[in-house]
């Protein structure tokens, strides 16, 4: 089912494009491929090629994990400046897989540039030669089950066949579709701003659901861009934008071996060049990027696993947003925060529980904290108007908003997690069944 | 319901009774009398007085939170050598209480101290002055709401009356059932052991069930012995002790304003007198206390909300025992490893997840991970006579063993946790209704 995101979702960018999908269409320099190779045993789509005519710049960022899937190490090696293909795959995430992991890795690769590089003959004037370093993979499912290496071989030939040069919605929706494990929507975003003078897009795919926390966790984000920046400073751009967005998400404080963010640029609105990542030109791109980023990791949040509400937990007043964020995931990790909230149980108990177990310092003289609007503790006291009742109606909401000022700095940081529920133990116990 | 312990709880002291329950009885010096002071506006019994006739030395260890119930204010303000007195009530937490909880704690220290001084001067020949420092307090419950102060007073006399100076397993198993909260089981344990050539006891009643975390969490353990020891010498003990037991557990990875565990001694044995921790005379005693923190810790994960199933995760041969503790709680905290072994499903893929995720270092080539005896990876490959039937079946079972050979060092930990189940929901939204 998932959460109806209309309200929480509300644009801050004239340009973006509202409602429950976004409907994505034509990037210059990009092409979307989807077929089902049969890894579910069932006819949906389940591989996914995103092509390049021209080579993309690219930057991205991976799991923390300290166990790295084979596609991301594989992706880790290739040294390159362009990137021709992203290839997804779900069903199996290629981790703990060991060398026929990696070596599947290798030859894909090998069959798909091969393969890319007939058809830059075919169909480009001044055709290339792409190597296997120019493919990289997004890998998403069951850990340490032998890789579908020749399901997804056989099946290049017909993901070539597919590409066409101009892109539609439906396309798209066929790619956020087929790159989805337990999501039960498909997720996508975009944006549109200037660069300078010039118009640029930018649209983003991802799928999450289990594992989603910080570091990024199962969660696969791509986002594509015709803007013309460098890989240094996309490299700049997604660090900098993945902070307040993919990092501030919190489902079950798991975290995957697959975990990927990547941005492209084809380089095709030709805007001028952008030497620094303080430009003031790049200044709307930023935000833009930003909000496609925070829509995206709220769809995740919204599709988390079970999730009933949507839940946003705002830190204020902390001397660091090292300590605002700490005190934020305490209470976005904390399971009896979120089973009470899965229950419109206003157990605000249980803020003050997670607060506490944060580790750090607090002045209780100093310490509020309101549910939305509705103040609940004031200077470290119940507040003397706190009204159950009004408190027990707030919690029918689907978007539960915490506000905890600390008041002992001026630093904050926003979180966002779903509520625990008893669907959340369904879909986990019966996973690989 | 709770799971059946007679298994996992194989005594490896010969003087342990072993059993569904251990029989408490008569211990030299302590009294124990319950009443209902109707917290709960029902007949159960929710308010325990332990009265000590001649003091008892003592030593606690207090929750890691860093906003702290007014019991355990009270309980850290008083400075004194002699326990006489410690009142457990359940219902009610008196955490974020301000004032007006602490304040309940000194009025009731008062009426405390003044009536069993009262008694003192009826029943003993040498009648002591007990004051208000020599009171503690355990309390446990909701957070937030008003402290019941006149409840609790009011029902004072009875405690003092129902004291009576020969203990038996009725009165020892009434008390564990009125420090009960969410508990579905009283949690009791004992040994004898010997002091150089004199015989001692050592009794130890729990409770715990939400928020069982590392740091103690809602967890209130009272250990209770006929010992001659000092206080510096039960700090020492207790807080050795309390490492490899209370903190080695977790069911939410939710920590409390209130855990609170303490030792009593009354010294009535007449043991010759320890001066050191390294005393070899305290050797036997030091593994029977520890044995006893470990049953109650067992049951106290045994009895966690809605738990199904007992999981032991052993983390073998790390470099420090602090990393083996790492990795031990990112596999034991890890909601998906836990509903996996709800869901009877060896998804040891979700394991692997959870050693990466802790953030160590870890050379697959030297990392193994057996369920039980089984073998299922071996030096970073899945294990060549691996049989996925073999473990499905192990999973039936209701002690779940995980073993984990890092394979770098020459440390170990483990750690005590239980799976995740739709219990553990319905438990906890419905928590304060």
């Amino acid at each position: 089912m998932g959460i109806n995101l209309s309200n929480f979702l509300a644009s801050k960018s004239q340009n973006r494009k509202m409602g429950q999908f976004q409907d994505l269409d034509h990037l210059d320099g990009l092409s979307v491929s989807s077929v089902s190779a049969n890894l579910y045993n069932s006819k949906r789509d389940d591989l996914v090629m995103f092509y390049f005519r021209d080579g993309a710049n690219f930057a991205s960022v991976y799991t923390q994990s300290k166990i790295l899937s084979e596609n991301i190490k594989w992706n880790l090696s290739q040294k390159t400046q362009k990137i021709f293909s992203l290839i997804v795959n779900t069903k199996n995430a290629n981790a703990f897989t060991g060398d026929q992991g990696y070596k599947s890795m290798q030859h894909i690769a090998e069959i798909v540039s091969k393969q890319l590089s007939e058809k830059q003959k075919e169909d480009e004037d001044d055709p290339k030669i792409i190597k296997p370093k120019n493919i990289i993979f997004g890998c998403t499912g069951t850990i340490g089950e032998k890789f579908p290496e020749d399901k997804i071989k056989f099946k290049i030939p017909d993901l070539v066949k597919n590409i066409k040069y101009t892109q539609n919605k439906y396309i798209w929706m066929k790619a956020a579709l087929g790159i989805m494990t337990t999501d039960t929507q498909p997720k996508m975003s975009m944006e549109e701003c200037k660069i300078g003078n010039t118009s640029v897009k930018i649209y983003g795919i991802a799928k999450g659901s289990g594992m989603i926390h910080p570091n990024m966790a199962t969660t696969l984000g791509y986002i594509f861009t015709d803007a013309n920046i460098s890989n240094e400073i996309l490299k700049k751009l997604l660090k900098k934008n993945i902070e307040n967005t993919f990092n501030a998400i919190s489902c079950d404080g798991d975290t995957s071996t697959n975990d990927m963010i990547t941005i492209f640029s084809t380089g095709k609105a030709k805007n001028s060049l952008i030497k620094t990542v303080n430009d003031k030109k790049i200044k709307s791109f930023d935000i833009s990027l930003n909000n496609i980023l925070l829509n995206l990791a709220k769809r995740v949040v919204a599709d988390g696993e079970g999730a009933s509400k949507f839940i946003t937990v705002n830190v204020l007043n902390s001397k660091t947003e090292q300590d605002a964020k700490k005190i934020c995931f305490s209470i976005a990790n904390s399971p009896l925060v979120k089973t009470a909230i899965a229950g419109e149980d206003p157990n605000w108990g249980r803020i003050i529980m997670a607060i506490g177990k944060s580790g750090l310092d607090i002045n209780l003289n100093k310490l509020s904290v309101k549910f939305g609007d509705l103040m609940i503790v004031n200077k470290g006291k119940i507040y003397n108007q706190y009204n159950e009742s009004d408190a027990v109606n707030y919690m029918k909401n689907s978007n539960i908003n915490i506000i905890v000022d600390i008041g002992i700095g001026k630093k904050n940081f926003t979180a966002y997690t779903m509520d625990l529920t008893k669907k959340y133990i369904d879909i986990n116990t019966n996973y690989r069944s």
